[in-house]
């Protein structure tokens, strides 16, 4: 059931679910039980629709004139994304994105487990951020063989994300989020996302210079945000 | 002409023209001076059909047999980006995260213009990144006064993002990229996009708990990568 529910959510979807949970904590932080798709849907920044259609994909449709169950969804969304679970980050590049992301929530919370720091310059080797103690890269090997990491983050140099991306795949790390601005390639079985912020702003350039289209966007179904 | 075919760009297609984007400079440094659709899916990460669907957007459609001219559709993708004027961007919060975001090439290519890095912090006044002086956020007004930015970043703690926000509002700035983990307010006039590292972590990770998810994705026309 678990299967062909996954494989009917569209990306988009999933790319709001953590959006939708992040604001569900907030109302549950403040004592609020039920919530209605308007409610839910202002608080996070969607219109009410796509929120419907959003939890559809889950199978939960609420309750007319009373909404959502905030724990009970809460639930529903941490199974979807398979936050039941502890997953082991590693962070390859301890630059000053590597020490951001180590320090940032999203990589302490969520299950989400920083077990390695990595970076090749012996001048970071030793220190410690955020409670871990940066190590080098070529002790990668040594650290997946204990730690079985699921997850790698390259915040490394573009020039070297390739050599760190290959050096992660032949560690065994299934899933790699790539903050270098370098397209990698990996092998099928791999898991890749790309984070570039040159993107992100290059999309808001776009919505700046077509004000209309950001307008439309609001209302389009696959709109990722 | 350009308004109409603005309207008809999905926001997904948009963030992939960036992808293209850097796929093409790639292969125009190369020397490449045509490329069709199946090379340009290898360098960009995704598949032909969705390449060829993405283009036809702009209202470009290749030729038969030689595929599209590189240079040709890197101006179509600049224009339609609005990467043909030059943005300025202002950055406050500058933590690890700020001076990684100011030092990131997406900052300082593209036409985008960092004119100020902001934070409120007395030991990070006056220090130089990237040529910039940090000055203090209170310089805000004055700074939007003479230079006009467009395009605001939030990297701030969560608890200072939307005092951040209200003062970049104020000062006329009208789209704003928040990497700060808050749910942001603004007025309907202003353009927000959300950068959020722990749902970039979340997403990977629901694609690995649903491996037959990741797989559909790749076809799905309304995948954002």
């Amino acid at each position: 059931m678990a299967d062909r529910l996954a494989r009917r959510i569209p990306e988009p979807t999933v790319v709001r679910l953590p959006v939708y949970q992040r604001a569900l904590l907030e109302l549950s932080a403040g004592g609020v039980s039920t919530v209605s798709s308007a409610e839910l849907a202002e608080a996070a920044g969607v219109n009410a629709a796509k929120v419907r259609k959003d939890l559809s994909h889950l199978g939960t449709y609420g309750t007319p004139g009373t909404g959502y169950d905030v724990d009970f969804l809460l639930g529903q969304i941490r199974r979807e994304l398979g936050l039941d679970r502890e997953w082991q980050v590693v962070i390859a590049g301890m630059g000053n994105l590597g020490h951001a992301l180590a320090r940032s929530q999203g990589f302490s919370t969520q299950n989400f487990r920083t077990v390695a720091l990595l970076d090749v310059d012996p001048a970071k080797i030793g220190e410690v951020v955020a409670g871990q103690r940066i190590r080098h890269l070529s002790e990668l090997a040594v650290i997946a063989a204990t730690a079985n990491p699921a997850i790698g983050v390259i915040a490394s140099p573009a020039s070297a994300a390739q050599d760190v991306c290959d050096r992660l795949v032949a560690a065994g790390v299934g899933a790699i989020l790539n903050f270098a601005p370098a397209i990698l390639t990996v092998p099928q079985s791999v898991l890749l996302r790309q984070v570039d912020f040159s993107v992100e702003l290059q999309v808001l350039a776009f919505f700046v210079a077509h004000p209309e289209a950001a307008t439309g966007a609001e209302d389009a179904s696959d709109s990722p945000l």
